[in-house]
């Protein structure tokens, strides 16, 4: 008995699993979303400004697997590696997600022995990050890249890279921006005449990166506390990192009687100087300020790097610009493609990467105030009837307007009431009607109904494409 | 000493890791690939087809995120299930990648409630298949997928599907093709009536599956070796499968002594006569053929399933068309979205799935037998100087016209010859050249090269947006 039994429980553990209904969690992973129609409408047109800005600058586009092999990411992104997404090991190779565009580009270019590219590339990239969704931080985003590879003139495609982030934040009508600039060499410049050892640049310089979010006090803390710097050089770094303003300062810095010493940052600052030279003829000084508490957590910048924040407009009260965050990042890294060529050949780049997740919650906060209708489709005429038993007219008429290149509907009803196709118009708001019925296929017309009007007039069946046409064409 | 050896070795490990060049391996995963910018714009186009095809039939676009809640993807691809990739569990929820964009869709409508809706979704799909790449199968590769969900009359959106599939591959002049019809339940039915325990009928329908690319001799061992069916059952089932046809098949069949007492069977018949009867006003029955050897290994089908094959062309000398391979493949999914609903509502759903990566093979290849030169940007105009010292005045001249919105590039040095710059344009089939010079910038010109025909004129500066325009407008 015993037996039977163990067998009995056996089986209905086996069944078990089919059995009763499953309890999913519905839901997409943590720091993930679904786009919706409306919200992709919305997605489309921040794609659009962008990528228009990126071809009016003559790049071409590419586009690269969204894993890597692991060791591919391996030792490019200092503290923040931690955030890789790893894939389970199935057998065969150990891949990660990709972090950024910008190790893949690099990995493109040594893999392809390309020296010479301009290219953008639009992608989701993967961070373990903790996600603040309501602000647009998301663990899987959008960056928008724009990058410039090649061995040329300096500050040439330094000065387009800010210039397309003027364009492309212009262009999208956020309000009122500043762009960030500074310059690695001259940050390592800085560290070194404050008395920070060799050995330590990286990891201070993360901690300078924090100042965006956390006040000065704590940084300083962290400095001296957890990273083990003397009280003297952070407060000698403390002088530096307020300064911030343009050509004035620059030329200032080249003055300063440490600084100017100091090879490093006497390279950068020529260039910075150089830089707002191109920024001058491109007439985008106004928005620029070089800010020497710009710091960039990734480690392979070794030139310039810039950062776009958002400035709380006017109308919210607030006596100082307070920045909503960043949107817009970049800077020169000359030594990633080395790392990848088996020789170490270097082929220097610099790049730009939007951020849109931030602008799109931005414009899609806007379009939820405004109360925009925002169509999802591009439908210009449903094909409907007003008596029964006109399917088959309805589906004959349709698909001559599919092979007409018409963007047409039609209800999937045998025999639906007009008004129902009259309000499904409405609802999506398609802005013609097409109306087939016995006395109209008689006469070889269909009755066109304008939805906003009601106005109805009929047209020979032989017209009706070209009636559409010129109808719903944009004026 | 033993210390300080100890020390210095450990000091040595610690540095070890950053000495010396490290070994990449430079490629990018097995069975995936990156897209050149010429890859891009065939791609491109491909896509621009099919999306056009798809807003045609008046769809909504959504979009989800790559990888999903493992437990999502579980219980859904029956055989195919061992190809998920899955993520390392580093801690929180164990995620997948996304094996198909169906299952995504039935998740996003059951987790919104959404019970009516046509959408289409363009995105990469992952299987840890084996690769052929040079037919274009890929580990990495994209879905374009149109899927209509709702309770509607039977068989419309259904027709309308095969009609998009028709469009498409029409549209896209890949050569002869042709559309397998088939229907589960009619497999089902056929099943039971050749003697197939139920328990047996999902992996006898794998088995029937590859009869694309198995004779039907290896199949039939498969089933009653492997699977362990009857030898008169398997013979069975291979008389019916051998059978293809149109309207007078499905009506033969209907007369079947056998199948038409198999309640399944018989819905699935009829519902395929409607099928075909609407298929028919379409005009598009002469590319459709209905195939009982068409299975789809997906275990999520309840009714229609179809799949679009090419044909080899006349030009390739052989007598019998061939297939050479599935571009496209679809079905209805009644059931799917109900085991996501907490109650088990569902949702009644047919779609199809495009498979670009064989089409892109196919557009390649024509491509690069065609010696068609692609350009891979859209820039209208070089900004240009034969003189040296002009950089200052080329990039004032680019920045007005970028303000203008014209697609403008310039060589990135401070004084590039005129030869090379004219070279440039050759090389990227840049079709002007907008040269400054000291006497234009006098007389307040530019001089503009047609890079085709070497004619040059001088425009005034203040026309020159509105001469480039007119000149690089398409006819």
């Amino acid at each position: 008995i015993a037996k039977e039994v163990a067998k009995l429980l056996e089986m209905k553990a086996q069944l078990g699993g089919d059995e009763g209904k499953h309890k999913f969690v519905l839901k997409t992973p943590k720091g993930t979303r679904d786009y919706s129609p409306k919200q992709m409408a919305i997605r489309e047109r921040v794609f659009n400004a962008i990528i228009t800005c990126f071809k009016r600058h003559g790049a071409e586009v590419i586009d690269t697997p969204v894993f890597e092999l692991k060791e591919t990411l391996t030792g490019k992104y200092g503290e923040d590696s931690k955030l890789i997404y790893d894939l389970k090991d199935q057998g065969g190779e150990l891949l990660s997600l990709r972090y950024d565009l910008t190790v893949p580009f690099a990995r493109y270019l040594a893999m392809n022995k390309i020296t010479n590219m301009k290219r953008y590339h639009v992608a989701k990239v993967y961070r373990r990050d903790n996600p603040a969704t309501t602000r647009g931080r998301y663990r899987e985003f959008y960056q928008c890249d724009f990058d410039i590879a090649g061995q040329f003139d300096p500050m040439i495609p330094d000065a387009e890279c800010l210039k397309i982030v003027h364009e492309i934040l212009s262009d999208l009508q956020l309000g009122d921006f500043l762009i960030k600039v500074n310059d690695r060499r001259i940050l390592d410049g800085m560290f070194a005449v404050c008395g920070v050892p060799d050995s330590k640049f990286r990891t201070i310089c993360s901690s300078v990166d924090k100042l965006d979010k956390m006040p000065w006090e704590e940084v300083r803390s962290e400095m001296v506390g957890e990273k083990g710097l003397s009280p003297e050089a952070a407060d000698h770094i403390g002088e530096y990192v307020q300064l911030h303003g343009g050509l004035d300062l620059i030329e200032r810095l080249l003055q300063d009687p440490k600084l100017s010493q100091n090879k490093l940052a006497k390279e950068g600052l020529g260039d910075m100087k150089l830089l707002f030279e191109y920024l001058t003829l491109f007439g985008i000084t106004g928005k620029i300020s070089f800010d020497l508490s710009l710091a960039r957590g990734l480690d392979y910048y070794t030139g310039v790097i810039f950062e776009a924040v958002l400035l709380q407009s006017e109308n919210d009260h607030v006596e100082e610009p307070v920045g909503v965050g960043s949107v817009a990042g970049g800077g020169r890294y000359d030594g990633l493609v080395g790392m990848f060529d088996p020789k170490g050949r270097k082929v220097p780049c610099v790049g730009v990467s939007i951020g849109i997740e931030r602008i799109f919650s931005i414009l899609e906060q806007r379009v939820e105030a405004s109360e925009e209708k925002i169509r999802t489709t591009e439908t210009q005429v449903l094909v409907a009837s007003a008596q029964k038993k006109l399917l088959e007219e309805r589906l004959k008429l349709i698909s001559e307007l599919w092979n007409a290149g018409i963007k047409a509907e039609v209800l999937y009803k045998k025999n639906p009431k007009l008004l129902n196709q009259l309000q499904y118009c409405e609802d999506t708001g398609i802005p013609l009607v097409a109306i087939v019925g016995e006395q109209e296929l008689k006469d070889g017309v269909v009755k066109l109904r304008v939805v906003a009007t009601r106005e109805e007039v009929n047209v020979r069946r032989e017209s009706l494409v070209e009636e559409i046409r010129m109808r719903t064409s944009r004026p």
